[in-house]
């Protein structure tokens, strides 16, 4: 690793305690019982810290998805072939996706990174081609990154983190694609936190229980033959991540460094996560974890780091949809909080002491 | 009971099958992997068989809060004075309330029915003040209603559901405001399901154990003087119901009459949920509900209607702030629906066979 890493030591942003007590003092006296709004109150509160404002607010959302291919599905990981990884990058540029959708609905801005691709890249405008190398290499027998290459996608996702908050965001939704990432981001997670290939194999975008059973092999084998970088968080990331993983972690931190909000996704992302608190110990102060996968190992990865998802809305597709799904619980959050008003401007009586 | 409430004998209208299929098979087309998104796919073919059309939409959001008091706060089961009851009605009608901020945040009309509290009612303008009497009776120890109350209570809910559908609502939110209501729900549903009273008494707005001791026995005391009409939903609702719990309960059915769907929020509303269903079987077909509530009692209540809740945010206020918080879920399940391209569309391939 070259001196272009150094920034990955930079310590996450200072959360502002005193605007978040403020938050807190003002959800106490609005009009219900104290605690009755959840977690929504705590996203409110949270954010105030964040944002160091007693009212946080959450108009403006910059949505990232970081593409990649994977030379592990030479190993058979995958229903999908390969060639959907680019022809999905092209479909979130021309707004056919999931994420794109989402992206409309909640009026935030979306960029689309790709990586690298096995695929010739689609002609499409509106993607950013990083050419970092057609896919990883398999990662089941030897390193699925360069040196280079991950220091290039880290960067590119510091990068992105940059360019949102200049843009206005005030969260930060990451997303990922990439053809075969379900054993990546598994086999990275095993790594660092010493589980077993059964315990975070899933099915992925749908398996059966026999390829799961050799996608848990392969991981075993991909273990093993990087079994030096075990529990070691970059080694990992760049012996058993991808490219969209390593951009991902990239932009965590970076975005937890700079103090912009980050809304979390599924298993993938998840993953990314964990390697960024490794990384730059603190980051995870700036997450808010959107929802639990349907994909079995995400609840390891969201034990791992005490997180408390948002939704359980059992879906299973990446590209950032579900972090982009959360978005308006946020946004509700924000309003309430500043919208309602006190028991003293309603005439309200409080409860009895 | 007169024969004013003959209407809910009416059957539930009757989904329309071939446009759920359709919606399932447009599903199946999409670019992702199939059942990737979770309840929004379930959400969205639901959704069509209500609306009779493959593609649903939910722009048009009507929101209806029912308030009343109780006469078994006498027996010391609130932490909150009863004025607060007539207070919150105001602060509804003037914009302060929790609810207040998610309709216009969501852009949903919303009407303020106050069916009988203790307290002067407020002098604000848009509340419907339907004057049933000043709260209902002590449960504990009398019939909570009168047969005319009650018919009243069920008709101001159809009513509203009926004005709904003629406002162009695509979704019927419903929600109440009544100091003492948690008592009476955990009473009523201990009647119909045949529960202890320790197994529904919780906190409510929030009780010390204590007070949910205390609050236990009082229901036990109610069970006793209404030992007769155990297990009778009609009866049940009359003797340890509430004002607006009938109202939600005649709301909820005669949506589903009308062929509207409804988002069931918490304890309260779920109490009035089961009623309906047991009124006038097939009601529950209507249903969405948004949310578990942290009102200990409400997992079995939901439990009893099989119900899938989106929505596990810790949230306890009632006004409906539950199932108002879960419409952003079911409008990105439209959207999703609607706006993604096919696998054919976006020329992606599909997974191998």
């Amino acid at each position: 690793m070259t001196e272009d890493c150094d920034w990955l030591q930079v310590p996450p942003a200072t959360l502002d305690a005193a605007a978040r007590q403020a938050a807190a003092e003002r959800q106490a006296q609005l009009t219900k019982p104290p605690g009755s709004l959840g977690q929504l109150e705590a996203i409110a509160e949270r954010l105030a810290g964040m944002q160091g404002q007693e009212k946080p607010s959450l108009e403006n959302v910059h949505i990232a998805v970081f593409a990649g291919d994977h030379g592990v599905v030479a190993e058979g990981i995958s229903r999908f072939p390969q060639a959907v990884t680019a022809q999905m990058v092209a479909n979130f540029a021309t707004g056919g996706a999931a994420i794109s959708v989402l992206a409309r609905y909640l009026g935030a801005s979306i960029e689309v990174i790709n990586l690298g691709t096995v695929a010739e890249p689609p002609a499409v405008s509106g993607v950013q081609q990083l050419n970092l190398g057609p896919g990883t290499a398999n990662l089941a027998r030897e390193p699925a990154m360069t040196p280079a290459q991950l220091e290039r996608a880290l960067n590119a996702g510091r990068q992105c983190a940059e360019r949102a908050r200049r843009s206005g965001a005030q969260v930060f939704v990451g997303g990922e694609m990439g053809i075969g990432n379900t054993t990546s981001a598994a086999a990275l997670a095993c790594s660092l936190l010493d589980l077993a290939p059964a315990d975070l194999a899933g099915p992925g975008t749908g398996l059966d229980a026999n390829g799961v059973r050799h996608k848990a092999e392969v991981i075993e084998q991909a273990l093993q033959t990087h079994a030096a970088v075990r529990g070691d968080a970059l080694g990992s990331l760049r012996c058993l991540g991808g490219f969209e993983i390593a951009g991902l972690a990239g932009a965590y931190i970076a975005a937890a460094q700079i103090g912009l909000p980050v809304l979390v996704d599924g298993f993938i992302s998840t993953s990314a996560a964990l390697v960024a608190e490794r990384l730059c110990p603190g980051t995870a102060d700036w997450f808010f974890y959107a929802h639990t996968s349907a994909e079995p190992g995400h609840q390891r990865l969201l034990a791992a780091l005490e997180a408390e998802p948002l939704l359980d809305l059992g879906m299973r597709l990446g590209e950032g949809s579900g972090a982009a799904t959360a978005v308006p619980l946020l946004r509700l959050a924000c309003e309430l909080h500043s919208g309602m008003a006190t028991f003293a401007e309603a005439g309200v009586s409080g409860e009895a002491s």
